[in-house]
């Protein structure tokens, strides 16, 4: 079984300090609440190897067990309860794309 | 010490067929020569569950002990003959971001 991957790619915030104490405090508690999450990995972006600002300034990751377990947690009320906070305190900010690792 | 990586965004070949025979037989060959490198995932981009097409085809991720062991692969001759492969093969169609897990 593969594991199934949510990234979560977040461009710069204006305020980077309010941006970390509301993702550790409030939002990354709620995402520890989504079922059947394996893992979440917090990427802090230090540069663009090829040069110029790079694209995003954190990159998140949840990963889980396999295709089903992905697709039970993303219909789950945790999973909801974790993206209408990321509206809120991240709105215009994120983009998100769903992997399988080979 | 914390693990630091580079992701290499791929954005979707035209000929899906030849970039997977060239990334599996010529490519990750290379990339698994660089010094110092603990792990490499290849993580196929399944869907955008914001909608609309996925902006990526396919994530690479090359995974170090730590930022020493991340400068030393990207200074090396091994790291600088993959990347000339990927210039070739690939030119265009991908970006990079390197980043620390915090």
């Amino acid at each position: 079984m593969a594991t199934v991957k949510l990234m979560v790619f977040y461009r710069r915030p204006e305020d980077e300090a309010a941006f970390w104490t509301h993702y550790r405090e409030v939002h990354l508690p709620l995402v520890t609440k989504i079922p059947g999450l394996q893992k979440v990995l917090v990427n802090r972006v230090d540069q663009n190897p090829m040069g110029g600002e790079p694209a995003y300034f954190m990159i998140a990751e949840l990963h889980f067990a396999d295709q089903a377990a992905f697709d039970a947690a993303m219909a789950s009320p945790e999973n909801r309860a974790a993206g209408r906070d990321a509206m809120q305190f991240a709105k215009g900010l994120f983009t998100m794309l769903a992997m399988t690792e080979t």
